[in-house]
């Protein structure tokens, strides 16, 4: 599809206005809260026919480009999960957000880490402006009109808005502070958000109010499962879990072999705190999410070579501390070769999330990899990055892209006593070198008494990378080293009771538990950023937002409408549109009479209809009838059957706009455009 | 696709060996219980990628033929509902089943209705095989030879088995009895079900032991919103309440129009008392729901005419009261002339619902359609018809289709003040009768005092058909009536306090709240009928099952195999693989060298793949591949590309076998589907 360069300011940051298009994502109802009419409940969102078609089109060219195309196992799993499962996943203990209440209003609940974030960049969004009315006076209305929000915020008379910023010079080493805290904003645990809560003594916006120590607050929601109400349950917070259970039907179903790929697309809930910036955090949600089973000897990938070449903007962890956030531009191949990048599959990954968001219509130059940060990170991944979509809400994780290690299929396997590890036949023995630990059981029992079951399993347990750091920790303090079992006691051990060493292994089996590769997104996250993207307006007509989606993602494939009102215009009218839906084409007839033709093509570019037929005195005569395309405006005339035909070759990208304007003739754009009102 | 007469037994009842299926989809993961490794949950069950296909496939075509076709506005709406919603739509006091627990043993809980149905059916057939055995001794070990399930039970020694069957008379008039009461088991309340119980001494089967009186329990999962803790919600049980509280913004959406369809394809959940038979009952499951919303006196339907002349069995409630569940044959024209079926739009969509199930592969000799028993219907319903499927488990209700009548919208509206009605501009004004409540106010505050707004409030929200009854209560009663409000209170007036009268009204504007017509699916209670109706063995291998799918719903397309593990085959492998999914169609690679070629046809037999291309030396030679059809076994041979892009057209639908075969010669088959070990 064409568009004059220069008319389109489709997913340009710089002039977004979000009032805007929120007004028409209400209008056009993309989506709206649940249960709005009962008040609605904060973080929940329904989808109408706009939206909802949107969403179905972004899961399913999702098939299309993993599934299908990859070869993908895909599965359907239970959401309600009993506890025992996320127990020993870890979300029971862990899966939780730092939460503080207003000290004198505790109905006024935040998320700590945004808290701290909304007031930092509040304070430096407040010294810019102060800084810029001493300098330069009109360059200070310029960046307050950027702040859409803040504005309508300034017009309510009274009491300090929500994100009201007041114009306050910093010092540069203050800058520099909050800069710092702000790119590594997910690097803090409780304590340190607490730390920073006093140090700027960061206080509840709307109120003054200081608020109370940061608790921890677990997201998941709790049920119970069957009449009696003795089993507890969880609606899942992701959908990984459950490819991980059936790991053994599914790698019979692949016939032994490694590696394969799972997939699951799927409902998950989170209780978020306190929900807010509508669908980028929500309390239940559909994620798209793959589980690739690897031989962590083996993290090549067969595919890399298609996606190696991309040149992408990588922003490393190391980049984050040192308080940047720029990313630098290389090619996954040499993200991997040095090092950035964990290892090649995760790079294929990379690439490929890459291709599918650009595929679906995201600004390639709104897009960036981040990696997490060490706290940042799930305790278990080895590496993590994630796709970030910049908005207008700042940069968003919208796909997460995790080497989650062996750490899944080990906790299950343990908790369940069910192997889920895979077996190797050598051909030639292998011959490895390997960290082990060996216990003197005769004087460990006396020693730690009804405590040694506890010391044992922790020093059993540990990984040989621990073990080699625990060997060097006893070399170095005498040979005796102290550690904290999971349940928080700390022990202390030495040589007579524990040898740590190298041994030399031959083995003719290898038995190893897969990794897993986890490519995660969060389809909704990507499709409000799809709507900031795709949304513009004509030079002409500054008052009507056009949603410029291609058509593999348009909810609306075509719009069938008539000239005028005239009953002849009828029955061509629903035959063209029945013709289109029997072969798979969503379209729309619009015959509303009251409005002119150029409104209701007007209405559609606000749903992203991308092609429009219309039916009109010559289609009576002559059965030709005319196609117009949503971002050129341009219009060309054909036979009825062929033009049908013709929108779906367009809709399933067989042919492009620019192809189908050299078959037909271009109408005299002058007689139908124009018409708008 | 053809298949030799005689040759292929599918979903033929007489013959069917459920547990052979079963087999069958837990070595192919169908699906299997979530959670296994941890022991399963009852009711609970993942779609392995078999199963999911299947699955995600239904689901497509059902937005194709409904969602695309009808133009209806698909909508995605939250799971998590806050507990007001389902407050008013009477979920929070209605949404139960009645249980009982075994006296001694209070873990062992059984849904009562099932109980009593189970031990009538369990002596019915113990009558069977008595008088068998009584008349001829070899009909008594038939009529135990289909009952596979049973005899399995009876091989373990021992206690009794829940399935096992007593061989013992009953006299005539009892057997009446028994069907009698099985042929309405659903129109029995809590009392009807404790008297059966008491009557026929239903025991738990397992134990022998009297159960305890049926109490109500509610199906709803509960949980709670938020970090308060405070707000109460519920996993919505259907997916329809989302769409009624949407239809304000519904409506818009259809340019203010009447009727439209909203639909919606989600998970819903029921806390089943004691799930029992696979996936015919389960507590999270898939539904597709439409909602039609119509004026009430316009329930014609444009489009009755493309489905008038089918001829489906109806079974309707008059027939079952009787006794009987024998459906009468008749077009749907006329069972909706005969007022059989209460209006033309339920009849049309009873006719959609019939085209959809047969077109996914549902044998339409084992499909029939019946009415709701009053007390089975919703209080608010007209009519209600459910599509039941005949499967091993008997007649299945799969599909409901109900006439709502204006219950749902008139409810939320009350709740929550907000206008849900349409407004009708009239030509003419319209003049009727019409039965109003008139309140004597000054002597109606004095009579009942506080309660003047409780019983004010009842009156005035009475139907018309209510006021009727109410107003000749009044008459034959004195001019007093009696009736008890929502509290559960007694209440009198007489005809000082109240008048009830007909007056005669003239509008210039119709204001009504729509109806609703909701045809509601359970996809997964389909998918289990489908894997029934589409399971055959082939007469010359009886051991092997083959799965019968169309290619609309087969979960995997096509097979690529070569025909030996020579190194030569590999590279046209992948690529014909690579190339069919580019196309979209989901094709599966099978190089297990270890297999033959035959066993591995039969293997994807199994996962019902309708076409298999085969590389074999020729391919290497002159580029030819064969390409065999599933049900007839038959192989043509042709050019590479133009083989996968026939593939792409028979699934499709656009070519059918027969016309392929004409166009590409037939392989003797002797060389290669006989190479099956």
């Amino acid at each position: 599809m064409t568009a004059a360069p220069g008319l389109i300011k489709k997913g340009d940051a710089e002039s977004f206005d979000r009032a805007a298009l929120e007004a028409l994502l209400t209008k056009r109802f993309f989506f709206a809260p649940s249960f709005e009419i009962y008040g609605g409940v904060a973080g929940l969102y329904d989808y109408g026919p706009t939206g909802n078609a949107l969403l179905q089109n972004l899961v399913q060219h999702w098939r299309q480009h993993f599934v299908i195309e990859e070869n993908m196992l895909e599965v359907d799993c239970s959401i309600m999960t009993p506890a025992d499962v996320l127990k020993t996943s870890g979300h029971v203990d862990k899966f939780s957000d730092y939460m503080v209440r207003d000290s004198k209003d505790p109905g006024s609940i935040f998320r700590a880490d945004h808290l701290v974030e909304a007031v930092l960049e509040a304070r430096l969004k407040g010294d810019a402006i102060a800084r810029a009315q001493e300098s330069h006076g009109s360059l200070a209305d310029k960046i307050d009109d950027l702040s859409v929000n803040d504005k309508k915020n300034k017009k309510k008379a009274g009491k300090k808005a929500p994100g009201e910023v007041e114009p306050k010079r910093l010092d540069d080493a203050v800058i520099e502070e909050y800069k710092n805290i702000l790119a590594q904003i997910d690097n803090y645990d409780g304590k340190g958000l607490a730390a920073l809560i006093t140090k700027y003594d960061i206080r509840n916006p709307e109120t003054g109010n200081p608020v109370t120590e940061p608790v921890e607050f677990n997201l998941m929601f709790s049920s119970s499962i069957g009449p009696t109400g003795q089993l507890q349950g969880y609606l899942r917070p992701e959908t990984a879990q459950g490819q991980f259970l059936n790991f053994g039907r599914l790698l019979d179903f692949n016939n032994n072999k490694l590696p394969f790929a799972s997939a699951m697309v799927g409902r998950a809930f989170r209780n978020e705190i306190s929900p807010r910036s509508g669908l980028l955090r929500v309390r239940e949600f559909t994620m798209a999410e793959i589980e690739h089973f690897v031989d962590p000897e083996k993290k090549d990938h067969p595919r890399f070579n298609e996606v190696k070449h991309l040149v992408l903007p990588f922003l490393d962890k190391g980049t984050q501390t040192s308080g940047s956030t720029e990313p630098t531009l290389i090619s996954i191949e040499q993200a991997v070769a040095s090092g950035t990048v964990a290892n090649q599959t995760l790079g294929y990954f990379i690439g490929r999330i890459y291709l599918y968001l650009v595929a679906v219509g995201i600004n390639p130059n709104r897009l960036r990899f981040r990696q997490h940060l060490q706290n940042e990170m799930a305790h278990y991944a080895c590496d993590c990055w994630d796709a970030e979509i910049h908005t207008s809400y700042g940069w968003i994780e919208c796909v997460g892209c995790a080497d989650r290690s062996a750490y899944d299929l080990t906790v299950h396997s343990k908790r369940t006593k069910q192997d889920l590890s895979v077996s190797e036949n050598l051909r030639e023995p292998r011959i490895y070198d390997k960290w082990v630990v060996e216990i003197n059981k005769k004087k460990f029992g006396p020693q730690f008494k009804k405590d040694a079951k506890v010391v044992t399993d922790y020093l059993e347990s540990r990984t040989e990378c621990e073990l080699e750091d625990l060997a060097a920790k006893m070399a170095a303090n005498g040979g005796s080293a102290t550690f904290i079992v999971p349940d928080g006691r700390e022990f202390t051990v030495n040589g007579d009771l524990v040898e740590i060493k190298k041994v030399t292994v031959k083995e003719h089996i290898r038995k190893y538990t897969p990794n897993v590769i986890e490519p995660s997104f969060g389809i909704g996250r990507i499709l409000y950023s799809l709507l900031e993207h795709s949304y513009y307006t004509r030079p002409e007509d500054v008052q009507r937002g056009v949603m410029g989606f291609s058509p593999l993602v348009a909810p609306f494939k075509c719009l069938v409408l008539p000239l005028s009102n005239h009953t002849s215009f009828e029955s061509p009218l629903l035959e063209i549109a029945r013709q289109l839906r029997r072969l798979g084409v969503p379209a729309r007839i619009d015959d509303s009479a009251s409005a002119s033709i150029g409104r209701r093509y007007a209405r559609n570019d606000e749903l992203g209809t991308p092609f429009a037929i219309t039916v009109d005195f010559q289609t009576v005569d002559d059965g030709t009838v005319t196609l117009r395309e949503r971002d050129s405006t341009k219009q060309i005339r054909g036979p009825r059957d062929e033009i049908i035909l013709l929108v779906k070759q367009l809709v399933d990208g067989v042919i492009s706009w620019d192809n189908a304007t050299t078959k037909y003739p271009l109408v005299n754009t002058a007689t139908s455009d124009d018409e708008r009102d």
